[in-house]
């Protein structure tokens, strides 16, 4: 399936690398027990794609992540009974994204991955989020690149020509590795190599979502670990 | 001296963290050895003011710091009886700067300083050059800034104030650290906190370098490990 090993492997994060329905789900539930925080998090994260299509569509410049998720959480307030919650409470529960779990095999996979690659991260998360999420979890990061650095959020192609360009790399040397087929088409579609992992439980275990290999990613592995195995490490 | 300590610690590289001086002389001692290798070094960082000038004045557009690098060592070449290299070693030579060793106290003093703060890079090299550095030399960053995520060089406020703003901090929620007062005096005009860090053998031991405390920096450390120790890591 791979003719040349990559020598940059790039991650999309929410979803692959870190658990953010479940992260969310716990948090809400222990400071507010009353709220669906299933249907919470899942409405947080519906509206994630419109609001980046706003900046995508050059409609609005470019903002952090942070200020489109707290936007989308301030809308969702009343519907679940919050709008109580002050400034402080809606900017520590803003911060929930800062703090997501990784996926169990997340933390020892990458660490297999960073003894023969370099590993970074290409999320449309902001700089200081993911470096927050990275303390936390313990993600072994070799660079922590963003969406913010290139000003544009993925799929556009900005965001994976220019982490080729960041490491003085031809497209075909680099790797995505996402859970989602449509960043890994996108990124295919510039020239960059593609791993599928299966997060079979990203929306939550009431909602096992379809992980149907696509023959055109170069790879696809159960987890991080599974890959590390297809790719030597 | 310090009444509130950083949120967040950002490091100056080249002198700081890293000596150039002897890993270059070192390096090109090994490839030529009847090349002047400290006359060598010091000629090749003693271009790197003037050639970011041209980018900082505005006649120049953002380049990243490898590209100057190597206009600088094509330029030196003649003069050191090199004009014999081929593209591939003058592209091998030029990556010197990516793999620069650590002082001997930094991955351990780093490593002290992270357990209770995050640690950054805020370098004018380039992204590539300070993440191939960082895994070369085992340094343990949280994040890896640069001039280039800015797209400006030191000290062009755009760099101490971005990095405040990436991370969603005032400035004096900052600390700058590095071995060169003009850097930390530039920061400190931005609102910065400032650590200054002797590096007495930053040109060689031939050369020792004036390292004076200057009063207006926040403290004043003879290497990481003494830092760790103000900063009661």
């Amino acid at each position: 399936m791979l003719h040349t090993p990559p020598h940059l492997l790039v991650f999309d994060i929410f979803g692959t690398v870190v658990d953010w329905h479940g992260s969310i789900v716990r948090e809400l539930h222990a400071l507010h027990p009353d709220v669906d925080a299933d249907a919470f998090a899942l409405a947080w994260r519906a509206g994630y794609q419109p609001a980046m299509e706003a900046v995508r569509s050059g409609g609005r410049g470019f903002v952090k992540l942070d200020l489109l998720h707290r936007e989308i959480l301030d809308g969702l307030l009343p519907r679940f009974g919050l709008t109580h919650l002050d400034e402080a409470a809606r900017a520590g529960l803003n911060r929930v994204w800062h703090r997501l779990a990784a996926w169990p095999d997340s933390v020892a996979g990458l660490a297999r991955l960073k003894s023969r690659f370099t590993i970074a991260t290409l999320s449309n998360g902001n700089i200081g989020l993911l470096t927050d999420m990275a303390k936390h979890a313990g993600l072994p990061w070799d660079c922590v690149l963003s969406a913010e650095v290139f000003r544009a959020y993925k799929p556009d192609p900005r965001t994976y020509l220019g982490v080729a360009e960041v490491f003085d790399l031809a497209p075909a040397e680099v790797m995505l590795v996402a859970a989602h087929h449509d960043d890994l088409a996108a990124a295919r579609a510039c020239g960059l190599l593609t791993a599928y992992i299966e997060r079979p439980l990203e929306f939550g275990t009431a909602r096992p979502k379809d992980v149907s290999p696509d023959p055109a990613n170069s790879l696809h592995a159960r987890d991080l670990l599974h890959l590390a195995d297809l790719l030597g490490c």
